[in-house]
Parts: C-alpha cells; structure tokens; sequence
C-alpha cells in the first residue's frame, strides 16, 4: 500500500525522539500500519544531538512544510502558542493531518483548531500532549468510550511528582529540592509552569473535554500550586496515614464540573500515592468499569515519541475514512452544541475535605474557639493533633474535616486567621479519598 | 446515521451486564459512535436476574442471531470452547463482525477464527478477553505502536490474586483463603482453572501475540499455580523485601519468547506488587515509552461489559473502513507469515532469578554442600537466611540466587533433593526486578 508521508516540524528533545523512533523501528510500525511510514521533510532550526538526518529533506522554514503537497501528515513539535498555532491553521488550510505534543496549544486554542479541522475533514491527533507515553487520550476517548466518567486524577506534572518524592523520602525543603531538579534537568530554570500547576492545568483540561464531552475550558481550571508545602506538612500527612501528591482532578458532580490542580492529601494505599518521582499515572473512575490507573513516563524525548508515533498510526489507518467514522477530537460529536453540556463550577462551590495546619497561642479555649468556627460554618472534624510544645509558645494544631465545600472553607479560614492567638496564615491542603476498590 | 445493530448471545453475567450498559449509557455512546447502537436482538438460555429485556427480540438458539440479516454485529458471551467457536465462525460466515469476551476461545482457537474473519473481510474484537475493563488489548495494540515490546507482566487473575492478597495480609493458608474467595463468589467450585494458571495462560497467550506479532500458541505457554505456595514463603519473601505475585510473563530475549504464568517474588515498591485483591494490572515496557502500567477490574459483570461495548464502538467506527485499513486483529500485517518471528522458548531455557526454600537436617558441612552443587551449576547465591530452630532437627535453609537458566536451576534442585540430609522437595519460586524505572 502507499506509504503515509510525515513532515516533522521541530527537530528538539521530541522531535529527535519521534525521528528516532520513527527510524529505529521503521519496519514493526510499516507492519502494524500495514503500509510505510515516510519521513518526507523535516522543518527545524536546531537539531538534538542525538538525531542524525543524514539524506532527509530539510528546511529551516515550517510553514514551508506545512506547504508541501508529499506531506500528508504535519507533526508539529515546535512547542509554544503562537507560532504552532500559525503553523497547524495552515497545515489544515492546506488540507493536512495534524499531529502534535504540544499541551498549551490544544488547552488554549484547541476549540479554534478542531472547528478549523472539522470543516477541513482532516485529523488533529494530540496523545503525546497529556502525559508523554502513556496511552490515557486512547484509553479515556476509546478504550472506555462505554462509560460515564466520574472522575479523573492524575499525577500529570513529573517535575512536581520529582520535588514531593524526594521531599517525602529524604525529609528535604521544597527549594532544596528544586534546586536538584533544575540541576539534573527535570525542572526549569523559570519552574513556575510545572510548580505552580498551569502545565498540570493545560493536561486535565484536555483530559477533563475528552471526559465530559465539553469544549476545552482552561481559563476556568482552577490551579494551586506546590511551592507552600512544608516538611512539616509532609510529615503530618505521613503520620495521618496520607501522601501529599500534586493533582489535576476532574469530577462530575450534580451542579457541573469541578476541574482543579492543587497538592492533595491522598490515603497510602492508593496506587497514586506509590507513583514516585518523575513518573507520570492518571486514576479514571467509570460507571462501569469502576476504578482504573495508567501509568508512565510523562516526559522525555522517546517516551512521547511513543505517543506521537503511535498518533501517527492511527491516522496512517484513517486516512482514507469517512471524517464522520473517525473519533471525535474530544470524544463525543457535537461538542459545544450540547445545550445540556455540565458547566465548569467555581471553585467556591466544589466539595472536598481538608487538612489544616495552623500555630496557636498556647492558651485555654483555643482550640474550642477554632473548632467552634469550624461548626458554626458546618465543618466536622474528623481528626485532631494538637503537638507537644518543645520550645516557644506557639503551638502547631493539625486538623482533618471531613467534605464541606470549599466556600463553608474559605470563611472559616478567615474567622481563625482573624483569632488573635492564631499566628499567620492558615495552611489548608485539600484531601480527597479517591476510592480505588480493592 | 444509520444505527448499528448488536446481537447479545448469552445473558449471563456479562451478557447482562453489556446489555445494561449499552442500554443506560445509549445516549453517550451514541455521541461517542457518531450513530446509535442499538440491541436487535438477544439469544440466551437464561437470563441474569438483573437485566431486563422487555421489547426486545429473543430467541433460546444464537444460531438464529448470528443468521438473523439484521443483525450488523454479534456479540459472543456465551463462554466455553466448542458452541462459542462454531457461533462466531457462523457469524463470521453470514459476514458479521464478531466482539467476544472469549479469552479460552481467542487463546485456543483465534488463529483460525481470524483467518476465516479475515478472509471474509471482518472485524473479530476480544478487549474484554484480557484483563476484563483494562483497556490493555488498544494499549498494546495501539496505544504502543511505535515500540518494540521488551516484556508484559500481568497480575491477570483475580481470584489468584485475591487469595495471595488475603495469605500476606492476615497471615492465612491458601486452603482457608481459597475456601473463602469461593464462598464470596470470587473463585469457583473447582478453582483449578484460576489458581493453577490456565485462565492467566489464555490471556497471556492474547497479549504475547499483540506484542510481537506471532500466532496464538497457548500450548507453548508455561504454567505453574499458586497451590503449594505457604505461609512461610509469603513471609520470607517479606523479609526478603519482596511480594509473591502470581503473574503471567511475556518476554523478548535474543533466543525467542519467553511465555510463562508461575508465582514470582517482585519487590515490594513496584505497582505491581501494590495490586491489591481481585484486581489486575498489566505492566509494559516498551523500547521507546519504558515501563507503563495498566490497573483496573478483570472480571465482573460491568466492568466486562466496559470492554465489550468499547469494542462495539470500534466496530462502529470501522464498520465501512476497507479492511486492510483496519488494526490487524493480532496487531501486525502478515501474522504466521513471517519466518522471522521469534519462537516461544521452552521453558528449560528461559533466564531468571529464584528464591529456594529448603529443609536441611542441622548438621555440619549441609550449607557447604548445598553451595557447592549451586556453584558447580554455574549459579552464584544472592541471599542465605539459615533460621534458627524452634524445634525438632530440620533447618529451613531461604536461598536468592543471581539470574540463572532454568535448566541449570532444575539441574541443581535435583542434586540438592537427592541429599541425604535435605527433607523433601526444594520450594522454588522465581524472582522478577521488573525493573519499572524512577
């Protein structure tokens, strides 16, 4: 059969890994496709070092292979907003598949690209942008297109993952560690996308549309970032019997949808709580299938190759399919004219319980005090540490609620750092029991 | 568009089960398929109490629903070999696409059920014969693509799973264990099946032929159960820093496939080892994504039925794709045509690692000999714990050996056995790193 021609924009870290892997195993993926794939063009300004394009067509110009009628597929990995948007509008004006890792493209401008593709006919393929290799866009859009989703949470940020892990297993500050990370190259220089939660925000955006049936919404994730957390945090969580991990949680509930980033206190048990360091797992809850879990590499220049590749196949197959046989981008057809479709909540108004640390004065009638605004708020405890004192007067208080909403929170948070024997702010870390059966 | 019309042969638990899902979740499902599904008819023997078939067409002989001509796809859920097979290859014939959750039928007969499919030009669907809800039949076959799989290891049976679970947590025979799992449903009458390996052997069978592109050859898989595995090994394994799992492994070596189901003793920090009661996962590694992991439901009525109806959705999709453009039902094109595809080792011959468990009468120069047959096998010695006696003369002697061919081992523990002062057989179980990377 004819073979599936690729133009490769972006020569980087995935770029040379999707080269590579597109090279290395050339014939295991002709014989799964059931026909070659060719690597017709590349478009690049630099090349990674490990990627050798010896007697491959090359230019410095993108649009220039978005241009190229022996393209059929654009495999954009440049990355960034402005110009990858430029770029996949115009492979798709010139008719051409799309495939793409970029996360921050599809979570901002993928309702604009899809309606773009739609009217094309063509295929915007886009598993290598949530979480690397591991194949959760093909398991939440196919594999379990029988289900009515209640929630997804994944650990979808590996630098965060990286900072907690160690964090937890060394006893270790938060900027000590990312001190390391950014030394051994898991963290950036800048680390504010990964640590404060907007690059986890762009993944569960897109996972949270492929879930639900509703138009990418990113402007409405909520996002909380790692940067607050403390040793001591993390070792009252331990002592509590939790973890503290760095999740993007999507949920349905009756009042609309909960889409939120923040660090989580999860029970020990769960197989999210042993997914450590830089790796990546997505826990999914059907209505049918019940709990499941994928786990990987969330990063790296092969393991999302793997992803894009694997894209790659699946449009080498459809090529030639009717576009209304074809998946829909975001799983369901007719997204964005559901008029029923759930709406993205507030964050004020979701559900879940918390952990609370605050320093007290070490006076009677404190800790009644606190409890009595946490009741007069309808908030129960569920749990109580109050430490010993080793030196000082303040005294560290260490509280479980169980569910409240977060607004019933927010006040009662502002009624004890109001208390003039509370010192500081209150630190609040939600938790969420994310029931995984046995 | 026009519907897709299903017909459900068998009412049983996962019968019941799809037909309760495609019923409840029609209106997702019909977004997600682009077209309604829709039940045209049924044909059963009895029915699970907790599916209602009102309005629909019945009939007590499948035979009429893979003839009925309204009928687009048949849905096999009847189990067992001989009328499963002449059912399909009967819907086959009249040129219907085939969605089964047969993992004894695919392991046993698939190569001349998808030779026939093929030839007519059909799809023959089987997600839900590996691994119940686990999406892991689109991982391998999809979702990983563009990788060379370098080996599969699955926790695939619950009830094994369940038992082992229940042994290390309170401390419990296998007998007693066993007893329990089938009062709760969980293991059947005669558990042979489950506890000795053959249900795990048929769907290792599946995920070995999607993974390297060869015919099913289940009568080449190893098997080995969980019945003689004590207490006191659960327990040295724990010393050990270890888990005993019983887990099915599908590995690519340079002398061919290694395909074997047997209790294995894996570190307790792996996933896999934190899979707790009936539930399974699946753990990949790939050359270009490394180690995944896929975890969920591997039996049960609906979480079965997420998978059958998974594949309904894939056959809708793919109902007017030409057939060479479809996934090939073993994941690559020209499947028992390539002479150079590996061929499954015997047993003797596979590489790994083993704990050995051994009663010694407790006199000088037993340890030295023991060592010493290991050592004149080629087999060097990781670990030794000789306990301290409690009572009577024998000496439990736990042994942890580097990895080593099966051959040499069997050799060895032959040699140990025909010791005088060795008591009985050697317990050997084998020992995996499973190495799922940071």
């Amino acid at each position: 059969m004819k073979p599936v021609r690729v133009g490769i924009c972006g020569l980087g870290t995935v770029g040379g890994g999707t080269f590579n892997v597109l090279t290395r195993n050339a014939e295991d993926i002709a014989r799964r496709a059931g026909r070659p794939i060719v690597i017709e063009q590349v478009g690049h300004r630099s090349i990674h070092p490990d990627c050798d394009i010896t007697g491959i067509k090359a230019t410095s110009d993108v649009f220039e292979v978005a241009a190229n009628p022996d393209v059929d597929v654009i495999v954009e990995l440049i990355g960034g907003y402005d110009t990858a948007r430029e770029l996949v509008l115009a492979a798709i004006e010139n008719g051409k598949h799309v495939v793409t890792a970029n996360k921050a493209l599809i979570a901002v401008h993928g309702n604009e690209i899809f309606q773009a593709a739609h009217e094309k006919g063509v295929i915007v393929a886009f598993e290598a942008a949530v979480a690397g290799g591991i194949p959760v866009i093909k398991a939440l859009r196919e594999g379990l297109g029988a289900n009515r989703i209640e929630w997804v949470a994944g650990i979808i940020n590996g630098t965060g993952n990286y900072i907690l892990t160690h964090m937890r297993d060394e006893g270790r500050a938060f900027e000590d560690v990312l001190a390391e990370a950014q030394a051994l190259g898991y963290a950036e220089a800048d680390p504010t996308f990964d640590v404060e939660g907007i690059d986890a925000a762009h993944k569960l955006t897109i996972m949270a549309s492929i879930a639900y049936g509703v138009p990418l919404q990113f402007d409405k994730a909520y996002t909380e970032g790692i940067s607050r957390i403390t040793g001591e945090d993390v070792d009252q969580a331990d002592n509590l019997g939790y973890v503290i991990k760095h999740l993007g949680i999507a949920k349905r509930t009756e009042n609309g949808l909960e889409l939120r980033v923040h660090p989580t206190l999860i029970p020990k048990d769960r197989l999210l709580a042993n997914v450590h360091g830089v790796k990546n797992a997505i826990a999914v809850m059907g209505d049918a299938v019940g709990p499941t879990l994928y786990y990987g590499a969330g990063a790296g220049a092969e393991p999302t190759a793997s992803a894009v590749v694997a894209d790659i196949l699946d449009v080498a197959r459809d090529i030639n399919t009717a576009h209304h046989y074809r998946v829909p981008y975001l799983a369901f057809s007719g997204v964005g004219e559901d008029m029923n479709a759930p709406a993205i909540m507030p964050m004020e108004d979701i559900t879940t319980a918390y952990y609370l640390r605050l320093l007290a004065v070490d006076r009677p009638g404190v800790l009644a005090r606190v409890a009595t605004i946490l009741s007069d708020n309808g908030i129960s405890i569920e749990a109580l540490i109050q430490k010993e004192i080793t030196e000082g007067e303040l005294v560290p208080i260490i509280l479980m609620t169980h569910r409240t909403k977060e607004r019933q929170m927010n006040d009662a948070i502002r009624e004890i750092e109001s208390m003039a024997d509370i010192a500081g702010a209150v630190t609040r870390i939600r938790v969420e029991s994310l029931d995984e059966g046995e």
